[in-house]
């Protein structure tokens, strides 16, 4: 039968931009010792979110709200903004291709890095839409080449991250603020500041919601330890945000998740743990990528990216911790296909890490 | 600021296709004692999904599994189907949403009852198709008249809920099979069976996946008692199934929910014994019914819907109920304007409902 897709359907990959480690283990028959690849958070979540959580399971018979109306006010009264500059979904992810559906037509461009999140480009692709990409430089978004593109292209989104995944580096309040104001009028910048908490202080750009240019997305994922619940949320003009409520999945946060993100926001002092526990980490990778000629590169992240000088060093070095069950991951993409990316794991998995990474260099 | 977004955007409304109780009691600042209008389950879920999903917290720290492998896996043995033929997403109303997109370019045509699924309609507006709709016939989704619609738009997909959703009334699986066997080619019949585990063993139409005419949805919302969770599946051709990857959400099944869901489908005891309970309720209802001269119709589902004679009638009582803190629901489209439709809740609920419904009536 030829089945009556649209032309679009017939003519995109069936692709899954972040292969999970599950299938690499399912594949080799064995799991990974340290899953250090993806950025998820190796010191738990708060005890208040765990609790929450075990508890709403009882009540898991009843609908999540559809509004998501008791977590977006808590994070309006968090930021000091209103109820309606705040949008919640399934993660970035969700907030991702909520935006590519709301802004861009089939054909129409959107500017970001080469390298930059695959998932935001699976989106455009998605959606028909075109990406045009500029390569990084030393190692960070180059905000004068993404400017240039914007008014080269006349593109209506740009996309920055900072802190940057997957190489660690940042800009600048004050930089993310020259940046936004330069841009042309009907440019809307999507700021993904998932790893905002483990940025300096100088690096997180005052909220002002008012203002259209920007929509700043955050998550659950990173410093709250729950990847696995899929919460994130954009604060943003509420002409924006009412956008999503003309295409977004109603039921798009699972009731457990509401419940344990609430939970999360109220215990800010776990997060400063966390944050801690993460600095201490990235210390140690720092001296250990000095000790064996991979020097690190400056990280505002839960990850390190270590400079393995080539493409094929770095490919190999990849290789070889995954053959010896440590789960990392290696930019693809020139220049950054020099790096090999690595999660701060708890103690014992940065220990595995160090041994294996030892053993391999 | 002129936003820029798509002209699609701009003209579509900011919606959600059914209010939560969450909000009504937002409005109103009490809450419902009796929640029995979103056909949610009033029987709990499996132990061992609460169980299981007690455990899950832990592990929230980790991504979930992108390919929802485990639980395909598991839908694939439960249903002698081959893993690439089951397709999970965020429930039925995700499944629903990558079909319009999979298949229906903007102006194309879809047909479906008037007073069908509200979320359907939603996401074919969402994506710039068009609706077609015929009217119920004896409150039950009239197949030839889905079926003379189908021949005169040459629309490319026809929805069919069964056991229907919101009326309870069904069609029996050789009704089924005789629908889709004179479907044109390259029409898909999008088969709803959100309902079926309450549905009379001929009412359920055997599984073929590799009959590229049908998608089947099911969900464990309802039986299973997870509706916060989110967890629907397809069964349908591996190229349909294919689609899906093409557009979906990698995460779009949280952790919990994934292994929730899968300890659940390995209980087949509780969710007869939840069956049981629903049929008994129902009973109920139909007692109450014609005591009051409000007739109930037939329903293979965890709901009862009660004919009011009139619109004006129905659209009182419902008002009633929900003045009287009794959460119930009441379709808007003729002819199932008369009826309001009322979930089987646990007994003490249900006694609630009664008591409410005599001192209205």
């Amino acid at each position: 039968m030829d089945f009556p897709f649209t032309p679009l359907i017939k003519k995109l990959p069936a692709t899954i931009p972040f292969i999970g480690p599950e299938t690499f283990e399912r594949e080799v028959g064995r799991v990974f010792k340290a899953r250090v690849g993806a950025n998820e958070s190796a010191f738990g979540i708060s005890p208040k979110a765990r609790q929450a959580m075990v508890d709403a399971v009882d009540s898991v018979g009843w609908y999540n709200d559809p509004e998501n109306y008791d977590l977006r006010l808590a994070l309006a009264q968090q930021y000091n903004v209103s109820v309606d500059e705040v949008g919640v979904a399934g993660g970035i992810d969700d907030l991702l291709g909520l935006v590519v559906r709301a802004f861009l037509e089939p054909g129409q461009v959107t500017v970001a890095s080469a390298g930059s999140y695959l998932t935001y480009h699976y989106h455009i692709a998605g959606f028909d839409a075109v990406s045009h990409t500029v390569p990084y430089r030393n190692d960070r978004n180059d905000l004068d080449a993404l400017f240039d593109a914007v008014h080269k292209t006349g593109s209506r989104l740009v996309y920055l991250s900072t802190p940057d995944n997957p190489t660690g580096t940042w800009h600048t309040a004050a930089e993310q603020q020259a940046f936004i104001d330069a841009l042309p009028e009907n440019c809307i910048c999507i700021l993904d500041e998932a790893y905002f908490e483990f940025a300096p202080g100088d690096a997180v750009l005052p909220i002002h919601p008012h203002d259209p240019r920007v929509i700043r997305m955050r998550t659950f994922s990173k410093a709250h330890g729950m990847a696995g619940v899929r919460v994130g949320y954009a604060i943003a003009h509420p002409e924006i945000v009412t956008s999503f409520d003309k295409i977004r999945l109603h039921f798009n946060v699972n009731r457990i998740a509401q419940i344990g993100a609430l939970a999360s926001l109220g215990d800010q002092v776990f997060i400063r743990w966390v944050v801690d526990q993460v600095r201490a980490g990235r210390a140690e990778y720092e001296t250990l990528g000095c000790d064996l000629d991979l020097p690190t590169l400056p990280s505002a992240t839960n990850f390190v990216a270590f400079d393995c000088g080539t493409p094929e060093r770095a490919q190999h070095i990849h290789d070889a911790l995954i053959e010896r069950s440590v789960f990392v991951r290696k930019p693809a993409v020139s220049p950054l296909d020099r790096l090999v990316r690595v999660t701060v794991g708890a103690p014992e998995e940065r220990a595995e890490f160090a041994e294996v990474l030892r053993e391999v260099c």
